[in-house]
């Protein structure tokens, strides 16, 4: 045999899982589509800036991600405050552009009020949820059988209010909240402690960025790993029995004793195994689609919202852009960098846009969160994560309605030799870099006591 | 060039492609995974009576399916009534059974003014789906944001009348309310005429049989093609650019100058395309599941019901069987054939049971519609859908919300040299074989007008 166990995948969570079998002694081999490893992490330079970096992909860590933390310090990177440039955020809601510190973002009292309610049910409905298996949740069907937009419709009061939540869901799920069935969003907030915890910077899952990019943590895993990872390697068939698995890739094939699928549910689905998985595993794939989104960074001279007392964290209720911060690397010499999002349908929309058109779209969305200045960058760096093959949408999967409490069980369930890793597959922080973590660790230790 | 034109899948809408795109004299290739044309129409014998089928995929044909009866008479098939045996119909609702004759099932008055309330509501609804864009219905982001479920609550008044509804909705998506878009199944419901339609006989959608089977039809089309039809050709990759397309097999490549992909698109998904599908195609694909349906025929001496009065047309509120129907062949010397439909979840927890344990389920909720007599068939098929590689589910694909209006368009829109069939993209009769048809004529008249 190649290996004892062949990993799909060189994300973090392939990665973690590589590097915890290899530790305990295994042969251990990590094939990558891509021509790079870091999946949904990938730290670029910043054109004309030597040394300075901006996250393409997945960028902060926050309180309670200690396997985070921990996996970082191993490799002598460094944190710093999402907030260390100080100043007020904005919001700009029904046109309206409004400064504010603090959490609680400067709407009229009566939304406000409502937000206020409307979060203290979802933050109570969260914690009944089951994170282990949340299709044994109280009440689990009623509330996969609705989506997270009925929810709110029926809940929240105000226009107003519900705008607030659907820019909050797109900020964190990258999708409406249309998409989402109420027990995903329920467990997915909850996985990561509390809705709120999800859109807070000082304090909360925007909390600290990397010196050194986040990009950088895949690298220097791969690169303790050596020659254990095989890059421009996309894994195409899959052949199981009680014996061990037969891989096919582009070049050749490759035998092991285990398997670790550690990409997305839905590109898992598309790999051709033999045999064909469980219908339950097929129908999982298949109900688990992503969200969307283009990460831009502009490029200027220097922060100049800093002088105007702004932090260049922003919200609107009106797109394209809908959230925005500032990526300003730490030290001296570096630029200002805006960081804005495009999620959901507008970046499909923006994607379908010739490049210049898209970058002018940004920019004037981005005057009304910092001025005029914004026109001006420098330079100017996207990453459309929908167009890319080997991820197919970000940030990660959203669970219609239906899918959980049906197929749930088939997420983390091994088939025969086949066991299944990725951000998806975590109970604590599922979507987040410290959950593709926790199911690497997750799917090393199931293949070891196997 | 291998071809003109390179067809993926021998289901009914890739042999009618082909068909039209040979009978206007272009060189056309159909590549089939299975080693057996028709896709999800499939006609066998009957252990034990020579000469005598069942049909294992989709079987009827109903009033206003103009392409099917014509598709059928070309080929010399012939038809006869599903009900040609006459007799009661069966509910089985709370546990007790209640014969009833005409549309009408037998249930208390207050459930049947429920239905017929929300029957007329959603009626008035689906007349107003745009069934070529129904991403343009009036108000669809609202009725694409909420599931059939969160429908049926609000305005189905009684537990009992919902459960009709869910019933219903089974049998007609085999998957729960809970799992579609209100707009989809408004959508389903308009392009098959109406809800009603869709679950009638006499006069509905399952009013005729075909007597030689209606896998039949596949396999005189592919007849008619000769050897322009390959089997055992699974299509892995594909390659397109403005000079044509060249496709990957596992024996090797096959050019041409277009592609029509004619399989659900789920399936369409996991082809690796070169370049990579743009993202709204992308994520259509993602999010277009399949129900599920175990098909399974209990075969007898003799058509027993008959005689006590029953035409074994029979539906229940709890499964494991929720639909049964009457499949006895026309003619003398045919036997008793019961059909026995196990669908959405149901068919997942059964298809995971031995074969003699699912068996033995399927008879005993059985004797619920005819009696103690359906305990000892002389023969017993059954086809699980969900666990066929080249389905994965049936009767097809289904639309979580939000998925219209945000990557509908995608559905049929052609991607460069790259079209779609399917019956999934047809815009009268989605779902059905007819609407296979007229989705083969719509690809083949695309490709003959390019």
């Amino acid at each position: 045999m190649d290996a004892d166990v062949i990993v799909v995948g060189a994300g973090v969570a392939g990665l973690v899982t590589a590097d915890r079998l290899a530790a305990s002694g295994r042969r251990v081999l990590v094939l990558e589509a891509r021509d790079r490893v870091g999946g949904r992490t990938l730290t670029a330079d910043v054109p004309g800036f030597p040394g300075q970096v901006v996250d393409q992909g997945g960028q902060w860590a926050g309180p309670g991600q200690d396997l985070l933390y921990k996996e970082l310090a191993r490799f002598g990177l460094t944190t710093y405050a999402q907030q260390s440039g100080g100043g007020a955020a904005v919001v700009v809601f029904r046109g309206k552009a409004r400064r504010y510190t603090g959490r609680i973002p400067k709407l009229d009292p009566l939304t406000l009020a409502d937000v206020g309610q409307t979060q203290l049910r979802f933050d109570r409905l969260a914690r009944t949820v089951d994170l282990a298996a949340p299709w044994r949740t109280p009440r689990a069907e009623q509330l996969d059988g609705q989506t997270f937009e009925t929810w709110l419709r029926r809940v929240c009061w105000t226009e107003r209010g519900r705008d607030f939540f659907r820019t909050a869901c797109e900020a964190v799920f990258a999708t409406l909240p249309s998409n989402l069935s109420l027990l995903h969003a329920l467990f997915y907030a909850a996985s990561g402690t509390s809705l709120e915890n999800l859109i807070t910077t000082t304090g909360g899952a925007q909390q600290d960025r990397v010196t050194e990019g986040m990009g950088t943590l895949a690298v220097r895993l791969a690169a303790h790993l050596g020659d254990r990872v095989r890059l421009n390697t996309p894994v195409r068939a899959v052949s199981h029995d009680a014996d061990g698995v037969r891989v096919r890739t582009d070049t050749g094939e490759l035998t092991a004793a285990r398997l670790v699928v550690a990409v997305p549910p839905t590109l898992a689905g598309r790999i051709a195994y033999t045999p064909a998985m469980p219908a339950r595993r097929d129908q999982l794939t298949q109900r688990a689609p992503h969200g969307g989104i283009i990460k831009c960074h502009a490029v200027y001279a220097e922060p100049f919202w800093r002088a105007d007392g702004l932090s260049a964290e922003a919200a609107s209720d009106r797109g394209p852009v809908k959230v925005a911060f500032d990526a300003t690397p730490p030290g001296d010499g570096a630029p200002g960098i805006l960081l804005a999002f495009l999620d959901g349908p507008e970046s499909l929309r923006l994607g379908e846009l010739p490049p210049e058109q898209r970058r002018d779209e940004v920019l004037r969305s981005l005057t009304r969160f910092v001025g005029p200045r914004a026109l001006d960058p420098v330079a100017f760096l996207e990453r459309d994560w929908n167009a890319e093959e080997w991820t197919r949408g970000c940030y990660g999967a959203h669970l219609p309605p239906g899918a959980w409490t049906q197929v749930g069980a088939a997420l983390r369930e091994p088939v025969g030799r086949v066991h299944w890793a990725g951000t998806e597959t975590a109970e604590r922080w599922c979507g987040y870099i410290d959950g593709a973590i926790s199911s690497g660790e997750r799917a090393a230790a199931e293949v070891l006591s196997a």
